[in-house]
């Protein structure tokens, strides 16, 4: 599948030349993200709650515990948004007007369903870790049958999902590019720090090579 | 007001102890963020969408074309939710169980309220402004009346808030301390890189120092 249909819910009204609905791009918007904006509605009222989440071919996991009051109410079936932003930079124009942002962003529509078999429900949680952190999985314990149970998993399709991206410098109005006034790209990214030991770590502990060089995915751009 | 109200919608069923109502708390996640998610509800349908947003005193103010469909559908005053999420690290674990996030977010419920008085308008495109990119709004065009009336802005009261935070190292369950497995917290932050000047610049250009030194307001952790 190259492309995700167009319906209603994710046909851009505004700057329609930003929207995409090019799977490879929606796939590396969300390959290079880790955290999302889950949105859904109790009795007409919208609750937005930030967490992480994997992409696995045509679906969204996102997963937390048991007692989660957002996972069991999105374990119902309700109808889900699932938004992801990233931003590259602040567009800085002539005039205020103008101003902007550089970013890449996912919007997901649709409803989840709770992942209950075992195995594909452990293979979603070693999904999840590696998208966060590659090559964590296979140095920690693994869950076992009881943490298994805490957990909640939930897949969400990508069939209605479309991204949107604004890239490049400023555009001002043609008069304003004669003032006198500095304008351009601020780029803005995430970066990783030096690790952190945790304070019951023997003393010479050393972090592994995927903390220490810790980076999200660069992304064609 | 040094607390909001509990609400039954701000209420943590989960890990309550991450949960605060402290509106100092509160205020300084929200001036270190810039972007949030709004979530609302159209026929029990959620949407959430990423914008910039800026906080003066007890109100958040969010604004963008009038053509927006979103901006529209908020300004009759339907109930809305904005979560502002700032990630701090990345909480490796002994076990994949207690694998965490370090950050801060803040949710607010609430009715947004359409900012019609073109003088209140123009101070909060300032406000906006100058939350983005401290500095900037004295240096270009401010916008004219067609301009404004091209812009929609919303105001949403603070009243219903809350904060979330989790910091420090990784909690594993007291046998999984003897695992000769690195645990720790890999950092993470948003940094910004060299400006890049607007290709229709004067060859002599220089950045103005709010561009090149920019950074988010260092917030106490």
């Amino acid at each position: 599948m190259d492309k995700t249909p167009q319906t209603p819910r994710t046909t851009l009204k505004r700057l329609p030349q930003r929207g995409s609905y090019d799977r490879e791009l929606i796939d590396r918007i969300l390959d290079e993200g880790f955290i999302c904006h889950v949105g859904f509605a109790v009795d007409s009222r919208p609750f937005v709650i930030p967490t992480g989440y994997a992409r696995v071919g045509d679906s969204l996991f996102i997963h937390g515990s048991q007692a989660s009051r957002m996972l069991r109410t999105l374990g119902q079936g309700i109808d889900v948004c699932v938004t992801v932003t990233l931003i590259d930079g602040l567009v800085l124009a002539r005039s205020a007007f103008h101003h902007s942002m550089n970013y890449r962003s996912v919007v997901v529509f649709g409803n989840a369903r709770m992942v209950d078999d075992p195995d594909e429900k452990l293979a979603a949680l070693r999904a999840l870790s590696e998208h966060m952190i590659p090559g964590r999985w296979d140095d920690v314990r693994e869950p076992d049958e009881r943490e298994l149970q805490l957990t909640t998993v939930l897949s969400l399709p990508l069939g209605e999902a479309s991204a949107k991206v604004r890239t490049g410098p400023p555009l001002d109005d043609e008069a304003d590019y004669e003032l006198p006034v500095w304008a351009g790209v601020i780029p803005l990214r995430l970066v990783a720090g030096a690790p952190m030991d945790d304070p019951r770590l023997p003393a010479d502990s050393e972090a592994p090579n995927y903390a220490v060089e810790y980076a999200r995915p660069a992304s064609k751009r």
